[in-house]
This record gives C-alpha cells, structure tokens and sequence, in this order.
C-alpha cells in the first residue's frame, strides 16, 4: 500500500451537477438541505451552484438564494461554477466563496468550433480577458483545467501531443501574465479515458512538470470510472473531484446516456479499503446520497449504497463477535 | 500498452446467474434465446445452468431442456455448475457439454461451519470424494477455485497467508491423487477485493508457482470490479469470469444488495480500449445484454449498454466525416 497517497482531498461537484442536469424541479430549500448534509460529512471542497444564465439552466435560477441560505461548516470550502463577467460578479456578491479563474483547455478544436463557435485564438483570447477581469478584480488564477482530455464525442480521440502542446502554452500564457499555474485538471469529460490513458497522461505531465499539481474529474459513463481513478492515485494523484451518487447523469433512469461524474461514496470506499484517507465519514456520505436520491426522484448509481461499505460489514462482525461472550 | 496481456478469454456466466438468482421466472425458450444469443458474439465459454437441487434453487429445474433444446455454435463451449453426484450425472447426460471437477477452497471457517455444516478436515473429504467420484467417471480435475478469497462477510478480512497454505495444500491433495492443478481461479465472491490486494494476491501466486494458470472471478458489489479487473490486467491474468448485463443482483432493483458480477460488455470495452483482443463483438454482446434485461424484466448495470461505446463514436464520426466529402 506504500505507493498509494496517505491522504487525498475529494472535491465534491454533486449538488452542481444535480442542480443543473436533473430533468425534476428540486426546492430551493431541498438544494440548501443537500449541500448542509454534504457539510457535515467531513468533505472539505463543495462545488454548490452554477452562476450561469438561468434561461439556458433553469435549474440554476435561485443560485443566490441556495448560497444565501447555507448554514455554512467553518472547514468547508464553498464554490460555485461561473463562466463570464457576470457570473463572476454574482459569485463574488457571496462573501464567503471561495472565488478562482480558471483557464480553460480544449484540445478538441471540433468541440470547440461546433459547440462554442470559437477558433483556437478566440478561445485564447477569450483566456486572456478572463485573466485580465480577474486580475482587476483581485481573483486569483492559478489553475487550469483541460476539458474532454482523453477524447471528445465530436473529435474522436484526443493525441497527449495535443494536451501537452497546450498545457506548454498555457504555461506561457501564464508567465505572460506574471501569474503562476500552480494545479492543472485533466477533466475526461465525455468519458474517454482508459486507466492506461490516465497512467500514460500523468506520467509524460509529471515529467515535463514536476512542481504542478495534478487533479482528476473523471466520469463513469462507460464503468471505467474507479478503475481510472485508481491509475491517478497509483501515479500519486492527491485531488478528485466527484460526485455523491455519482450525480450528474443516471444510466438507469430515463437518460439517453450515463454522463455522471464517479460516484463519491465508491470513490471514498475503495480509497479506505486501499488505506488512503479521506477524512470523511463515509456513513454520513452515504445519508447525503440518499437524500439526494430522494430530492432527485430517482434511484442513483453508488454501489456501497445500495449493498453496505465493507467497514459496516467489519463492525456488524465485531459487535457480535462481543455479544457472544 | 505492452505490459498488458494481447489477448484474453472471457468466462461468460451470466445465463447461469441469472437463471439462479432472478425472482422472476424465465421461461426456457427465453433461457435458450439468451444462450444463444451470447453463443453468436465470439464468447468461447458459456456457463449455461447448474445441476442442483430444484427445490432449493427452482430456476433450475429446467436445466436439462435448456440444454437438450440449444442450437449450438460449434467454437463455443458450454459448460454448467455441479456440486454433488447427482449433478455431475446430469450433466455428464448432456453429450456436448464440457465437464470438469473443481477443487473448492474455503478460507473463510466461519463460512464453512456456519452455511455448509463443515469443519476444514469434512470439507477436504468431500473435494477427495469429488476427486474420486470424477477418476472413476473419467472427469478430469486440473483446477481449483478460491471462494471468497479476499474476505467473507461470515469472518471478515480474510489474510493473504491462509489463502497460500490452503493452495499449498491443494497442490498436494492433487498430487496425493496423481493429479496436476493447472489452473486457479481466485473468486471475490462476497466482493472485499480491492485491486491492491488482487495484485498482492496474484503477485504471491505467481512468485510460487509460475506455471499455475491464474483465473479471477470477480464482482461489482461495491463498484470496484473493474478496477479490481484493471489490476488482474496488469498482472497479466489472461483468463476472466463475468455475466453480461453484471447479472448476478442489480442495486437498482429491490435487491437488498448488488451480488452481480463484473459485467460483461464494460469489461470487453475497457479490454478493447486498453487494446487487449477478447475476440467478441462488442455490439452483438450489447444486444444480447438487452435481451438479457427483457427476459429479467429490469434495467441492467452495464454501462456501456446503457452510454454506448467508444467504437461505436468513432464509426459515427468518421461516416459523417465521410459523408462530407
């Protein structure tokens, strides 16, 4: 177990991800309740809202009133997801968010192109003005994320040349802006990812940066998730975003496909099991899941959920073993 | 990509745990439509029933029709569960069928005592009874298999040591009765596996006995079976049990728990993915998946089935692109 990380940080993304993909309505109150419980479950790094355009994500209409509302947690670190000035602003007006920008990579000029209507130099400029509005307004930058990394519906397979090309330049874009990328993310966002992907990523990155810290949003639409995240933590990967419930897309509802993040009480599980910790309660974690099952309408996908954690099993044992005397 | 192994067999068993464990009844046309089914993608072995007791498990009381009614592919092997004599007689009826006698292992006492009424010493009688029964039926036994080989809800954690001495012993029960085992199959049937104690496992295995076949069943109860399979691929395990569909239990019906094992076609895509051949056909293990959720009646856990796979995005992108010239 020598090899694996003592410690690793879950970054928590489920009540983003349920807020802006689940098809029902849920209350402004049910919302409040989800992140509250999230809270107490000794995660650290909650991703709450979206402060986007609410007639493109009606879900994300009362993001202020769900942030206003919070019965906060002192060690838990608050975000929330904003895409241009305004939704910056709007995060901003949350005193106690935790407030970044993030230079966004996109190694699929198809996607790009086709989805956000941008080439390569206007996405770069697009960068650029988000580092400037940050910069004016005192917000840190220190990160980047590289979306769809490993492979994107509309490109096909994503080359490493490709990322590291970019990351390179991101770098500059960087320096050029006497800021410092400190923690790039390599997000599989379309699920294209392979354990070996991951290995492979990780490694050439850590070669060509030893000081960067690397984090991992991986999804589980076609099963690889826990396996991939196992190849990050084998290559001593310390940050995972996730989602309670795997949230973000069901494949045993109605969807057309299974677009949900990994699921953050399997992630946690199979990280104990492995000695990591976590310093989250996975019971607790699992009451969270439960209750967002019940505010989403629908049964989600965590396993340990559904059939018990193995520590669970380890006490049950022990309590009768104690009984028997 | 070169540590993997090139290519892999896949032990299909999903009819015969379906057949066990489904509170529904299928009829046995549609047990043979399921068999057959999965005889046309390119799987090579198929478990397709168990002889056992129809008063304990009633969905077997039709096992000798499904098999006399079986249109078969000629390169697929068919094979069934036996436990007693009375079993191994049926299916030594069944002329086509490919019968085995397997020495069980049980590390966990607990297990033994408490559901099988055994003390170690009666277990080993009984596999030496088994060893007979077949020497004089002329069954070969060249294999043995771990039943809850990484721990057993019954005792809990179950140490790497006993599993070796128990396998120690095994090489000697073989050769007590001038056999050779050949090959061992490691079953994470309670689902405690992670995949750092499958490589430990294999690991030890292997540094003992470098000609011994290696084999693992494994199951998805606590969302860790390809992982756990991940792990056994970089161990270059070259030999896989699984159930298309993850058939076996699924969390998302009113299970009590997730029993099922890893489930086929998320298997075969990440093998694929990873460029391991398994000599299958991807879509046509998805259909029979499908058919395979018809005849039970609920959703199945394969993700794959529900998200579609990778190939199938690359063949869209390049038809269109095709199309654009």
């Amino acid at each position: 177990m020598s090899d694996f990380p003592k410690h690793i940080t879950v970054y928590e993304e489920g009540p983003r991800e349920a807020f802006q993909s689940e098809p029902v309505v849920i209350q402004t109150a049910d919302k409040i309740r989800l992140i509250e419980a999230l809270s107490r479950t000794g995660v650290r790094h909650i991703q709450c809202t979206s402060f986007v355009d609410p007639r493109r994500v009606p879900g994300m209409a009362d993001a202020a009133e769900v942030m206003a509302g919070l019965t906060r947690v002192e060690a838990v670190e608050y975000s929330a997801l904003w895409m241009n000035t305004r939704g910056l602003q709007q995060a901003l007006n949350v005193p106690y968010l935790k407030v970044d920008g993030k230079v966004r990579i996109y190694p699929s000029q198809t996607f790009l192109r086709q989805n956000m209507g941008r080439t390569p130099a206007d996405h770069r400029a697009k960068n650029v003005e988000m580092i400037e509005l940050c910069k004016e307004l005192g917000v840190p930058v220190t990160q980047a994320s590289v979306a769809s990394a490993f492979g994107c519906n509309f490109q096909g397979d994503i080359e490493l040349g490709d990322v590291l090309r970019l990351v390179a330049e991101t770098f500059e874009l960087f320096q050029e802006h006497g800021l410092r990328l400190e923690e790039l993310s390599l997000a599989d966002t379309m699920a294209w990812a392979t354990p070996d992907a991951v290995t492979r990523y990780l490694g050439a990155l850590r070669d060509a940066y030893p000081d960067l810290n690397l984090r991992l949003h991986l999804h589980d639409t076609r099963g690889m998730g826990l396996a991939n995240a196992y190849a990050g933590l084998q290559m001593g990967v310390i940050k995972f975003d996730s989602s309670v419930g795997g949230l973000g897309g069901c494949p045993f509802a109605n969807h057309k496909s299974a677009a949900g993040n990994i699921c953050t009480e399997d992630f946690v599980h199979m990280c104990h099991e492995l000695g990591i910790n976590t310093g989250i309660d996975l019971e607790a974690l699992i009451d969270a899941a439960r209750f967002a099952a019940e505010i989403v309408g629908h049964p989600l996908s965590g396993r340990v959920t559904a059939a018990g954690t193995l520590s669970e099993v380890r006490r049950r044992k022990s309590a009768k073993a104690a009984g028997s005397w």
